[in-house]
């Protein structure tokens, strides 16, 4: 095992685009909302705001998620994975959704067994 | 809105290394256990066998989890988000659980406002 896994220090992993991944969850439900990225710039505000900040890879711009659409992320806890190049935040979800189509989550459908898809009734 | 996010069409984003992000969720708990990788290859290999394979970046090989330890993940399902880069198994983990440290998952810490990190208390 490395250091990482075992140390109470945060050391995170950043890939050689300085990102590490961010996985946002509900807190209540548990449901997996959005997967997103992140720089330090945008991790740093995340914890100092207890508001959701990624990278936007697209766009090449710090991204106040909700900023606009009111739909922000109230943190309630984040979590890190053993070798620190993953998080996840526990959410309370504001607004419409997380996904930009409008939904409340962007993994609304699934893949069959024969590689098409089908949208997942709620 | 794309037409990838529309579609019933699988249209697998692949990022410049040929990979998508997939994270391995508890069917039953919803506990996210693990990230991972996965190239065209590895998610062939998941959805004809029902069993999670990942492409591991570093020994740059694919990876059939718990081929050795036991500790297979048996899909149940796959979800796939809106912009098709990144996809959730549903799965059943067998053995001694999804972390290479021996823990269940690999989110066994969290961050704290302080920066530091905390383990979680089960």
């Amino acid at each position: 095992m490395s250091n990482s896994d075992e140390t109470t220090d945060l050391q995170l992993k950043f890939d050689s685009n300085g990102l590490i991944t961010a996985i946002a969850q509900d807190f209540e439900t548990k449901e997996i909302l959005m997967l997103a990225f992140m720089n330090e710039q945008s991790f740093k505000k995340s914890l100092e705001t207890g508001e959701a900040h990624y990278w936007s890879r697209s766009r090449s711009e710090l991204w106040h998620k909700g900023a606009t659409s009111g739909s922000t992320q109230i943190i309630r806890e984040i979590r890190i994975d053993c070798d620190q190049d993953a998080v996840i935040l526990l959410i309370d979800q504001q607004g419409d959704g997380a996904c930009h189509t409008g939904r409340s989550n962007c993994f609304y459908r699934q893949i069959n067994k024969d590689g098409t898809l089908s949208f997942i009734e709620k």
